[in-house]
């Protein structure tokens, strides 16, 4: 795979990159940071779930999820501690998909960013009831976000139905996921499948930087649309990096797709063909993107890191 | 175990037992068909997981907590439509607790109300994805109703934040369940754990009707009071019944509790001394409702309803 699959911006590429790594470190410590205050270990029968939900949520990851709602909520100047506790809501959903999604009954995964996954760490049990608790736990933020004094209380329900399809788009493109194993899905079945599995929550998650910072309607869809093609871009190029990559790489078992006997856009393009295809939905991704000027330069970036990573 | 068990209220307790089964099997009827309209059959790869959502959720049982909601919000006046809402939003949760508790790596249960449980009747992975969207069905449904025209935006986030904890208190209650399996817990554990597992999410069911209601806050608290109570009795008399019903009467597998080695009010106080204890709890449940007359009638019923039962 090519390392200039996106369109990458002419000339200053390497500082914009620079700047781009530098605010998603900067996001991600402080995510990390809301998700250790909000979910704080505990004594006692309930400390072994507890621990659980702190090993899924903590420890890094990219927090892609949390970055783009908090630097969406930077484009509207909403108050940061406001923009991360929505940060760490939606990391926890994610974090709770991932959990589930590795279940023996499930994707049965046993290594997750290159540890075990938490099952395979606890137990299933505890995995069962730490992701449960998880999605729980990130409703009751934004239930609680939208009285903080930061934001509106409509604004906070709107986040939480916002947040509610996200997550719901997660069981149904698991759901089409695991029927599909073992036969040939058609390309627009593909598309479905993954715009509900991971799309609906990167698109949520852009959007509910919008949604905090009570933007218009028309341009909350635009942020909205970028997330969604975000989160295609991201999906295509997983897909090429499962054929290419190494598990070192990847920090979980690679090619596991194919051998699932998963329809992936590279079964269905080969790898060039994926990776153009990458490239064609990044470029509509920064379409969206027109109406800001250079204080959307960061999600402009992610595009490129989003379709350019190694793992 | 007696048929008087609690503090029966004298002389015309026959009438006020057909009006409660009547004003039960009317409300659950309400519910039921509330949950069907808001959980349609769906066609295409998703049908599946939305086919074990509805065999969860429709069908029966008791209801006691829809029950309890729309049966508390009519004390307040609140419409029927925006109550049943809350009903159905509080049976998912309860739902999708059964479906998630009784798979192989947690109770591993193959019985639920006389029927195979879930992931007997479909599969493990479409069983935990079902509960999983259950739980998020149930707070998209309570971030919607504070938008309906019969609540306040305001009412709907006390709500769902109520529900939150609700559910978080299944999870937990859970955990000092499994992790208690096979030693003895002193009675404070048990009361605990009950207070967590099914308590939580009675006590809310209750709640949420005064919530719905807009309640003084001191009237609430003694309805929230009252649901506290009621659940602790509840679960008093279910380790009455597991240990003296039949599977037949119960529709769930007997003696399950005492094989799996777990601490009940039973293997603590004996059948008869459970029996009063049960008794003891249903009277303070019902020194809750003096701030209210005869229309509360209903709710002392239940009282009675709840620690008499044989299933």
């Amino acid at each position: 795979m090519s390392q200039t699959i996106a369109t990458a911006p002419v000339g200053n590429s390497g500082d914009r990159g620079s700047l781009l790594r530098a605010s998603m470190a900067k996001r991600a410590a402080a995510v990390e940071a809301a998700i250790d205050s909000l979910l704080p270990p505990v004594p006692g029968s309930e400390a072994r779930v507890v621990d659980a939900m702190r090993y899924a949520t903590l420890g890094g990851g990219k927090r892609l999820r949390g970055y783009l709602a908090a630097e969406v909520a930077s484009l509207f100047g909403v108050a940061e501690s406001g923009a991360y506790r929505v940060s760490a809501s939606v990391e926890m959903l994610h974090a709770y998909s991932l959990v589930h999604d590795d279940l023996p009954a499930m994707d049965d995964d046993d290594l997750r960013r290159g540890q075990p996954s938490t099952h395979r760490k606890f137990d299933e049990a505890t995995a069962i009831l730490a992701g449960d608790a998880l999605q729980t736990m990130a409703f009751e933020i934004l239930a609680d976000a939208a009285t903080h004094p930061d934001a509106g209380v409509r604004i906070g329900l709107v986040a939480a139905l916002a947040a509610a399809s996200g997550a719901a788009g997660m069981v149904g493109g698991q759901m089409i996921d695991m029927e599909g194993e073992g036969r040939a899905l058609a390309l627009q079945e593909v598309e479905r499948l993954h715009a509900l599995k991971t799309g609906c929550l990167i698109r949520y998650s852009a959007e509910a930087g919008a949604i905090l910072g009570d933007a218009d309607l028309s341009v909350r869809s635009r942020i909205a649309a970028y997330g969604r093609d975000l989160g295609a871009a991201f999906q295509i190029a997983d897909d090429v990096l499962d054929a290419t990559a190494s598990a070192e790489e990847l920090g979980k078992t690679a090619g596991k797709d194919q051998a699932a006997g998963k329809s992936t856009y590279v079964a269905l393009l080969g790898v060039d063909g994926a990776a153009r295809e990458a490239r064609r939905v990044a470029e509509q991704a920064e379409s969206h993107l027109d109406i800001f000027g250079a204080e959307a330069d960061r999600l402009r970036d992610l595009i490129h890191y989003v379709v350019d990573r190694r793992s």
